[in-house]
């Protein structure tokens, strides 16, 4: 026991698969110092029995309680930081008007850094208190700002991943709200880059920089060509939009006469660790490009409501191969919690194989059939499809992979789930759990071994910064 | 004063129209001792005044504190209520194969009382702690357990509409959960009606029965026919389901050669009480017999993606003047939140109204245009139109109604909203309550006038029934 720090005891739910969950009755997981799970034992390991008596011993067990179920923390591919601002408004206008009339206005109040903390805080604090233990975050254009919710992950425990957004084309973005040239761009995002790596080696649980370029209808040639350079020069992760909408797919498409994802691939930039939101008009072509390079989507069922003209087939790109993982896309997307997410990958698969105009006959309702997304599958995207589209050991309760976890109290007062059977199965006992979870019912959030957020704590920004 | 026995003042939120929102910043509602609202005041009302003075001089005053907004009760036409125990669970198996395997077994349960009361006063708790302060329930077959669910309400303070189901069909209902016979089902419906509504004298919010058979496919022409004269006979409401999916729709079809509206409405059905729930296949003929009679629509978005086949054209129907309210259908939908239900209907018709597949050209995805619902439209429907589909002076926030209301709280630790301007517009904070508010923001619910569920007070099910 001498290098684990700390051992859980309790049942939990993690993806083999995108078809298969273990259902893991009471194990044990074993915890070293630098937040791995070391070891995870069945009842029925032969040291089971000795390595609960040790960690009791050394005041090193951590037990849940009856009711009490534990999920790998989920993992959110698409978070726009400073549209947490105005989050759940605003949603009723197509893309490129949403972006002119009220996304950028307040995304270039972030250059006012004390604003910045004060919405990254919060937003931090929240997706937390969801579940969510890692983020892949659009910041914005300010290289300060953007670094400073870099810091505000890395101080709050949660694994963030954060991008200076590039948007340098005086063309496509108004003046009040661009990098000033091309140059300027590139050399704030190297820096950028730097300055976050350096952050990442005083943090347990890690912070990443990610070369963020919005779009391409926002991005010069030459700007989109250095980030593919800087890519390669620091193999770090790299983000951004593809094939969204028929606005945006038919923009791209117009300017270089190809797809969307044979742009960014030939500018270098997609990769293994590279992960692109919505993707919903990819082709097949595109999609073996993707699984070639090993680059993923982040599907964001809500927002795609909002913006994206369509459902994407979902399982159909990850049954090519593409990794696949969820994103909330706020404020896109209205809701911080990926088990909205979840559910909404789910209920969205299921209008895109019916289709949707019941003045139409079955047959000719516009569905695409062996379109659904099980719960299961969509709780797969939330976690393990997440982890292996960061290239990250995350997302799963197992050997070997960073111990990143939500407890879940089936039980709380006024938020207990509806379980009136003492032995119901386990299985039942997970879909409740997909789909009944309140942030009430998430009682502690872990995060690289750490328990970084818990009902009884206070965790909120407490207006120092 | 002495007429009032309690008067609110704080900032609230309620529809006009399907279109328009009053925002009623700093009102006064005075609320006499039935629980209605006999005056409500502005700040720039001449009596506003002394009206508050009163109030803290007799101590009726109930005064919201900085953040916290009034919106009226949720009404929630769809629930059945039995299947709380399942919620989250099979949702992956069509319509007709879910009935017979999962919910028929477990509905006939609740011939048990002790674990009917146990499921129902769960459940009712949930609803309330979720802000739904009328619901509209189809309990099971069995007259004792379905009174006792008409109880639970009317003891915890909700405004319950309650059906003892009918479905005495041999050929259509399995042997161990059916009526005994057509005459026992009408002569059981009969009386409990006669008990609902003596019951309902005991109460200051209301419980009501309901006249419900489960939908035309599992009940004799004699059955409807006797349902339809006790309906006239009583003048109590009707609930079942209308033209929900593929399925039930041909089947009524193929069984009396028209559609299951004209059933309905031929048996006496389709009254101006009567709230059908689902009705996506409708046709405009349908459509028009059911504004011709009053009937409204319970919208159910979410079990509509599991089991409908496709998405409603709610907008259309609204507009040709059909009322129209939201159902959870719990546990076809998972969800026993009508926030969720609002924000589902937003997202359902911005997919119907642009299609599904990304393979074809936006003009052929199957899209039927102007099917839109706003969040407004969609608040609309949860508050006042359900108010007007169950023909109760409920829904809003406004004179002559019952003081139904529920109170957020926007800046709560651990789930505050994310308002980081102080001026920030009205009409803005109630998109975000729409799109954000989460069950820990609902602080306290109203029914009638009565406080009877605060979060600081335990209002679950204690175990002593
Ligand atoms: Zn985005
Ligand atoms: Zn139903």
């Amino acid at each position: 026991m001498k290098d684990i720090v700390k051992v859980l005891k309790g049942t939990g739910f993690s993806s083999i698969s995108a078809q298969e969950i273990e259902m893991l009755e009471n194990y044990l997981y074993c915890i070293d110092e630098r937040g791995m799970i070391v070891k995870r034992l069945s009842p029925s390991n032969s040291h089971y029995y000795s390595t609960l008596q040790n960690a009791k011993d050394e005041h090193k067990l951590v037990e849940l309680t009856e009711g009490q179920y534990l999920l790998p923390g989920f993992i959110d591919l698409h978070i726009h930081a400073p549209q947490w601002a105005q989050s759940g408004t605003a949603l009723d206008i197509p893309l490129h008007q949403w972006l002119n009339t009220y996304t950028f206005p307040l995304e270039s109040k972030f250059e006012d850094t004390l604003f910045a903390k004060k919405v990254y805080s919060h937003l931090v604090d929240t997706l937390l208190a969801n579940g969510t233990t890692t983020g892949l975050y659009f910041a914005t254009v300010h290289e300060e700002s953007s670094y400073q919710l870099a810091k505000i992950c890395a101080e709050k425990g949660q694994r963030g991943l954060v991008g200076k957004v590039i948007m340098d084309d005086p063309d496509q973005n108004p003046d009040y709200y661009r990098d000033n040239d091309t140059q300027t761009a590139l050399e704030e995002t190297e820096r950028f880059i730097n300055r976050v790596k350096a952050l990442h080696e005083e943090t347990i649980q890690g912070v990443y920089p990610v070369i963020t370029p919005r779009f391409v209808p926002s991005c010069t040639d030459s700007a989109l060509d250095g980030l593919g350079k800087l890519a390669e020069a620091y193999d770090v992760h790299v983000t951004s939009h593809c094939s969204e909408s028929d606005w945006e797919h038919g923009y791209v498409k117009e300017r270089f006469g190809k797809n969307d994802a044979q742009v960014l691939n030939e500018f270098g930039l997609l990769r293994e660790k590279s992960v692109m939101a919505h993707c919903n008009f990819l082709s097949e072509a595109d999609a073996c490009t993707f699984k070639e390079k090993g680059s993923a989507i982040a599907h964001c069922p809500i927002s795609n409501a909002y913006f994206a003209n369509s459902v994407i087939p979902i399982k159909h790109f990850h049954d090519l191969g593409v990794e696949v993982g969820l994103g909330t896309d706020l404020s896109g997307g209205y809701d911080p919690s990926i088990y909205s997410a979840i559910r909404q990958t789910v209920i969205s698969s299921r209008v895109l194989e019916d289709g949707v105009d019941t003045e139409k006959a079955p047959e000719d309702r516009g569905g695409r059939s062996n379109s659904r997304v099980t719960a299961k599958e969509a709780f797969y995207f939330a976690t393990a499809g997440g982890g292996e589209s960061l290239s990250l050991p995350i997302g799963r309760l197992a050997e070997n992979y960073a111990f990143d976890a939500q407890i879940i109290d089936t039980t709380i007062s006024q938020a207990s789930m509806p379980i009136f059977d003492e032995n119901e199965p386990l299985e039942d006992i997970f879909q409740k759990l997909l789909y009944l979870t309140k942030r009430e019912n998430i009682i502690s959030v872990w995060v690289q071994g750490e328990k970084i957020a818990n009902k009884k704590e206070s965790y909120t920004y407490n207006g120092e910064y």
